[in-house]
């Protein structure tokens, strides 16, 4: 029996323009986006590695650091995850895991598929940790690696005591894992001088890159660790020495590890360096802004912001409580159809709770800021009327 | 300390136009380049998941099956190979490797990480793996998977006898994973008449499409396997039950489980949409009519083929003695700084001896086999008159 070749590939492709302020990814420049159509190259072309040493660079910008083993996992924000935890963890290792919203638990999910005694130490609903808490726990764990979200999406909340967190996994010989997927660029972070052991983010978020390629980088101290790594790290995809080899990190010749796509290499280039142009300071400055103009918005609006606490409340991503009696769905659907401008709903803990409202790249400026309040006003507006009306009808 | 912004990323970016005539990756078609320049969509937008659906259709048809399990994996070729044992494997399972080449090691590398019990099943230097080999290696070590490329890219080799090891595989109650990544497009595969429980493909390589996304497809034998297993595979990230429920392959609703790139979707689902229109005979058997004429001119040229029977030699990758006294870096060397063309050397255990011609997608054209064949002879011609003329300035 033969498969016929599928009727749906003879209509061309529908890609329709929308505004994307969800909680990632994020809308691409032009620039980025053209340079993703240049011709492919060869992963072992002289113009492909000198494009991964420039990548290289700017990752070392954006992270603030000069550690030799930075380079890019080439899969999404969840393949950096899998590679920090991967060369980290061997069998039985206690592995504890910071929980302010899903990422933790994503994390501890895939630390006990490596073998880890996974703990946790868990943020009350809507709030960040506090170093007391993880200092406790800590003192009843002893871990070995400890994982935190800088900013996790999925509420909204941003981890302040990264710095603290580094002094304490020092005292307690333990490697600190940071997921700055959604953070980075919205807020500071300084990789050497916290003393963070392995960090990586989103390509696709405040970094304005294309998904696909997830930017990392290891420590010194957690490279010697890994070298003398009793065992191999579980993953042959995600082994740090031989991907950090390829993208000669370690000042020996580049070894082939797998094949690159060229294509991404190009729209995260383009998209560093517009990053380094603008500037670190710039960049977090110009998001934390933007969400301030937000959050002032989405009060004036007689809304209410998910995360109490001002100083908790991540910029990048913003979660607004969905008002009582209204359905969010409905609320996004409406902008979306509208507009074709998204805005996003909770995940995890946070699902039917908030909306989630993403200021990043380009999207993080005050005329988007503006339009996506009017915008969520409008469709809330919109939605209660017809709830109203719905009401009426059944009387 | 503040790290700077390196000046590197102030220059623009720079991509030559090649002609790549190597091991893969193969040049894109212009329909393929200017897709993935659209804006990017949203991992769970209807239009992405739309696309997605497209995608899973046009794999079903490249590899002639109904699995429901097809998908893509978000990362290179290798991924898809890490995909297939890692949920295949458990715990000190018996993991056969056949090797032809490089591929059948490199499984074994991942497999023996996942902990499997690793043997292997080794053909004669630049030989297939007969029928024979592989029913002696499966008598005495009764393994739980068998992993064979149907085409060595390292070699050349082609594997003839899928449809006999389907078989084989059944009576030994083993799971059969083949990769297709240098071979699909090159030569008939089959996956549910031969009875394949596992089959990757690369999508740079005669697919035409970009680097980065993987097809894979599970049969519905190894799908049950893997729902009854002991233990979760060993990596979320290549957990087949979770990405299938993300493209939406279980009938169940779909799941966010990782940010998959858009813009590769657009690039793989236009390369998928011009293979299909081309049809799959037809397209094997331009690649099978392009890789005789080389093997004709290369003789015409005096030049040797690595494989020494015809019938084993893999159409895809062409793999060429490199003559006595020439030295292959410089001839690859000559190819690219006048003409812009990639001829590559040896992988592995071909290093140094062989020359390998890519004729994939794009440039399985009659005119380009033409020109790599005058190209290859003006290489070999002037460096070995440059090699006399040194030679001579000796003396």
């Amino acid at each position: 029996m033969e498969v016929p070749p599928p009727l749906v590939l003879k209509r061309p492709l529908y890609v329709p323009s929308k505004t994307l302020m969800g909680p990632g990814p994020s809308n691409c420049s032009h620039r980025v986006l053209e340079a993703m159509s240049n011709p492919v190259l060869g992963h072992m072309h002289p113009e492909c590695l000198q494009i991964m040493d420039e990548v290289k660079e700017g990752i070392k910008y954006i992270f603030q650091t000069l550690n030799d083993a930075t380079m890019c996992i080439s899969g999404a924000g969840h393949a950096g995850m899998e590679a920090s935890l991967c060369n980290l963890i061997e069998d039985g290792d206690v592995v504890l895991l910071g929980v302010t919203g899903v990422w933790g638990h994503r994390a501890a999910d895939m630390a006990r598929r490596y073998g880890a005694d996974v703990r946790y130490v868990e943020a009350s609903f809507g709030r960040a940790l506090s170093q007391e808490e993880i200092k406790f726990a800590f003192e009843t764990h002893r871990p070995r690696v400890f994982f935190v979200a800088q900013g996790d999406s999925s509420t909204g909340i941003i981890q302040q005591n990264i710095r603290e967190l580094g002094e304490l996994c020092r005292q307690f010989d333990c490697f600190l894992v940071v997921d700055t997927v959604a953070s980075l660029g919205g807020t500071e972070f300084l990789m050497d001088e916290w003393k963070v052991d392995v960090v990586y983010t989103g390509s696709q978020k405040s970094l304005g890159g294309p998904a696909g390629l997830t930017p990392i980088s290891f420590s010194k101290r957690a490279l010697t660790h890994i070298k003398q790594r009793k065992s191999k790290p579980k993953v042959y995809y995600f082994d740090i020495l031989l991907i950090g080899q390829y993208w000669g990190c370690y000042g020996t010749p580049r070894i082939y590890h797998h094949t690159i796509s060229s294509t991404l290499l190009y729209g995260l280039r383009e998209a560093l360096a517009h990053f380094c142009a603008v500037g670190l300071k710039a960049v977090v400055r110009r998001h934390q802004e933007c969400s301030r103009r937000l959050q002032l918005g989405i009060e004036e609006l007689g809304l209410e912001m998910f995360v109490q606490r001002e100083e908790e409340r991540l910029p990048t991503v913003n979660t607004i409580k969905v008002p009582f009696g209204v359905d969010w769905k409905k609320v996004a659907e409406y902008a979306m159809r509208k507009y074709s401008v998204e805005i996003s709903g909770g995940l995890g803990p946070t699902v039917e709770h908030v909306f989630r409202i993403g200021l990043m790249g380009e999207n993080a400026t005050v005329e988007r800021v503006d339009m996506v309040l009017s915008i969520l006003h409008e469709a809330i507006q919109s939605i209660k009327l017809r709830a109203v009306k719905a009401e009426r009808s059944k009387i």
